[in-house]
């Protein structure tokens, strides 16, 4: 397959006016169109509907052109957006374009970058962050990392996945059923989901073993984690929508992945061990994860996000990340998503770096 | 002179246990104390009374220790409170302490740092913001400048201010006066505050001409700043409050101050500017004033702080850049201020370093 | 012609599934639908993307439902929301039903709610907040009031507006061709578009003189004001859109239409002004406009909402005007907006009764 | 005892003004001064340290006119400061002032307000919110209830309770003991604690049987509850303060207290039941709790408190409840302060009032 991955600036969570000059200029064909990735500029919270807009947005603009109906896109296309750009993050699209004609049939000498998506069924509220979802997203994975035709686990570098959360509705109706769901603190099921999906991740390429988990409380043991897990919760899906991504020796294009994870908030040196070895003509995109350290101390000292009760901490920590990576990269238009549950160690998060060899 | 830089964490804005410590190790004399900065735990905005507690509570216990009455004490050293921990950035108080029994009559060949204090009048709510408060603020730092013993302008390299602001209650003893305030958003009062006082010290050390300045609106042009003002506004007092900092051949002690500008909120080279030639064995402490690019852009990319109406733009600003300076000193117990009107360029802010060479 | 009002609760505001089902019972005929008012979830500032994500459902939905383009359809019906639903207040939408095939020639005895729509030309961003405005509503207006069929000014009882704001992508497109907008303050915007149109509509009833509004700044003079304007601003908009109501003897239907104004956040009283002598059977919905009062006092008690820093004023005032009016009528699905300049009395503002007689 | 109840406006939460005049023209003497409860405008959450400014400056005042130490002061009289005046809720004192020399040996036939103080002691981290403070409090509020001299527990109306609340540092002091806390999420301790207390406080009275709660999970009833308790959590205290109120035979003075319980948010009715027969010449204040209703409804309608991810629902619960009860009253100047865990039914809440006979 040969992948070609494309950044867009968005102005609004339903400005497409990028992607359409895209497809004008004939840059790529829509028909290719695998997965896309948003930053948008809501709160990144469980009330962000900037998420839904520009969901609905990219399914109604493509579902027409490519004379789908939307669930026939949705399903044909991996649609993850994460909110919040807080602080200098610029809110973009990432377009992923796998044109599948171009067959290899023998591996080539060099490694680029390959593409595959999948989805979980969609969840009942009283599975949500549990070992349920877990098992989902385990299966749901493997099937993607079978489709990268990869030699190695290694060379899985970055699996990307948009959760569900639970609402006050959902709750309500779990109750109404006679359910118990994970937690009734809708902010806090954005974490379990987030979790349970990273561990299903974990699961999924040996990082994680399955007996590990606390079967009563997901987020219990944070020594547990994949490298290469993001994932990101949202009101607007009821299952797991995935996109995993590796560098395989049958994939052609310009690009490569590669991943490392930042120890902490501050750790901006992550995106020189991602890198490794290369000299990338150009940086196309980081990819990190965030989170305030939960034990409220970062490198010795006190830091105050966990106690802030205007600001939620989640918010913070992409601002800070936002400002340290952007700060070594000088451009902001990057994506970085809050809470890393199972994501990385504790207080830090993974980090994926797409560029052009 | 004899000048000390100590800095000491704040468990809260009432904590003074570290300080308390410092005093029984004998480390400093309270006798000497001149001037403590500090960053606390609130919002930075009209509505933070985490500068009025920890003021309160410093006057509280060194009045007590010195045996002065409140208003002795607070004439005698400089309090300024910067609220506004966002992000990684850990509250600390930075105390500056001065020897003057240590005299020196012939000048060394070294500069070290040198530290005065100054104040203008109590301010009528109508003067804010305004050009009064420009000139009241150029004559005080044009006398603090002189208590520094250096021998040339270019030898400033920090002046730190604390200015009032306008509340409800300041406005209406105004309105009903018959007098008209620069605005009646109080929010926006700082940022007119920070202004005038900015200028006022540009006035004072040449980088600002007074009649380039628009008296009808302090805010008006965006290319009059000074590159050593950081001026802060809180709710606690109703004066400006200044502590000039300097390099002179008549001060001993281990310390160095320099200077730079950043560009704009990624430029963390500023530091490396700064600090110059110097190789320092210890890097002290940073002082940095943040602004959300008034453009809405950043290196060409969109960043939405300014159309965030749910977390005021001078917040997050502060988190992006102690973000970027942290992850560059990996210090988090630094100094980052926001607003920075009339401050460095536009979108960008004056930082300064104190570091033992 | 016939009105009917409907009200139906939402879910999120992509959720249309009450209006479905109404659809799907036939209460009503899509056909005869001319205008839509909701109140969404979102902050109800600048970056409310709830408003728009409405409008988009809206607009996909009834577009495919009645073969009509998406243009074509907002062409015919007026679609207002308006964000903020803090505190008790919950989100919903009311339709406004009107079959025009129901003609009466011969004016009845009673007067029975009727409704039109009308909106202006899309402003420059320029023009947004200015003078310009103020005369582009007036004329809509008094357009929209022709249609209403009412023998008198006095019975025109409500005249929602939804005006557009100032982004800084627009504020940098009028700064680009070399002009000024009426504030840079993208939040700030919002109220002087709201002032304008509501000027605009007090001149249209003849409540205020052209010749009394400051031209160079619109929000003077709050003693200028309509006491049946309800303007809303949204990022969703480039021109105003008006949805006039009045009681007319030409009208059919059940339902009748009163207002008063409230003449500060506790004078819920105002809904019995509003009912006047009428004895309803069913209450339909409340419209009401709310602000914090722009001294910083209430009822000789001073109010922290102008000098909060966290909690914009406007979404504080929706939650109390929301709480007060809700503890008497009982109802949480009301429709109280935020921000009313030149909209009823400083501090107050205009309130709608629409009942079943 | 005699006991007199006034109530002071405050400029901010370091403003006694109101209380030296009161002083100055000996309308109390400060040597009978028993209880202060205060309502100061910060954000009633974690961060919140306008309750701290609040007690530091009530508690330097006071001690030095007394000549007390702070500690003396503190162990004489109970100062709660309840932080949060979202809406229109004015800040301001209410002072309780007992003067213990007018003693009655035989009952009156009339009841009066009679007032008590009592405290438990300081809590390690890993007690708060456990069932250890539910039987601190209710020692401690027997104790106070001894006091009271009343008749019948029907005669206790409000046992108001300042609690502490979990914080990063404290939470590190338990882990670093081996110890385990109730939750590591700082602003759900404040629930934790409020719990608790107010457990506590329905233990003493009878309202609650020990044996029905969870001693795992002190939150996890919502059927128990106490109608008179009010719990109030900060991170000032690290222990309860307990001020209980009744009416007495053996109480002179003007005042009597009543109370009832709010339903729901809506239910400003409340306040004509806590006053049964009685024609009050002045009602003095009004003692409200405010939560948003766990449910995510209510009366059938969806709210959207719980899933708002920029605003604490505690924050606008109070605004909510404050419009309601103000917009019956007129007055903004009373108490209502948020988080109901255990006080009055789910979604609703105790309340109090105190009026002139």
């Amino acid at each position: 397959m040969n992948v070609q991955v494309l950044k867009v600036p968005m102005s609004s969570p339903n400005d497409l006016s990028g992607i359409e000059k895209l497809i004008q200029n004939e840059t790529f064909d829509p028909n290719d169109l695998v997965a896309i990735m948003g930053k948008t500029e809501g709160n990144g919270c469980v009330n962000d509907f900037t998420r839904a807009l520009a969901t609905q947005s990219i399914t109604c603009y493509f579902s027409k052109l490519l004379d789908l109906t939307p669930a026939q896109f949705e399903n044909r296309v991996s649609i993850v957006m994460s909110g919040g750009t807080e602080g200098v993050l610029s809110p973009h699209f990432t377009l992923f374009i796998v044109n599948e004609s171009e067959r290899i049939t023998t591996p080539r000498d060099v490694k680029r970058l390959s593409v595959a998506i999948e989805h979980t069924k969609d969840y009942l509220p009283e599975e949500i962050g549990t070992i349920s979802q877990v098992l989902e997203v385990k299966n749901a994975v493997q099937r993607a990392i079978k489709k990268l035709s990869i030699e190695n686990i290694n060379d899985v570098h970055f699996v990307q996945i948009k959760c569900p959360l639970l609402t006050s509705e959902r709750i309500q109706d779990a109750v109404r059923r006679g359910k118990s769901v994970v937690t009734e603190d809708t902010y806090e099921s954005m974490a379990y989901s987030r979790g349970a999906s990273a561990l299903g991740v974990g699961v999924a390429t040996g990082e994680v073993k399955l007996d590990q988990i606390d079967k009563n409380n997901i987020l219990a043991n944070h020594d547990l984690y994949s490298k290469v897990a993001s994932t990101s919760a949202g009101i607007e899906v009821l299952h797991d929508v995935i996109i995993a991504m590796g560098n395989s020796r049958y994939a052609t294009g310009k690009f490569v992945v590669g991943h490392d994870v930042m120890e902490d908030a501050l750790d901006s040196e992550a995106i020189d061990r991602a890198l490794g070895n290369s000299v990338p003509k150009k940086l196309i995109n980081v990819f990190a994860k965030a989170e305030a350290d939960p034990t409220g101390y970062i490198r010795g000292n006190r830091h105050t996000m966990l106690t802030d009760s205007d600001i939620s901490h989640t918010r913070m920590a992409r601002a800070v990340v936002g400002g340290a990576l952007a700060s070594k990269t000088k451009d902001t238009m990057i994506y970085v998503s809050g809470g890393a549950e199972h994501q990385g160690p504790s207080g830090g998060g993974p980090l994926a770096v797409i560029w052009e060899e």
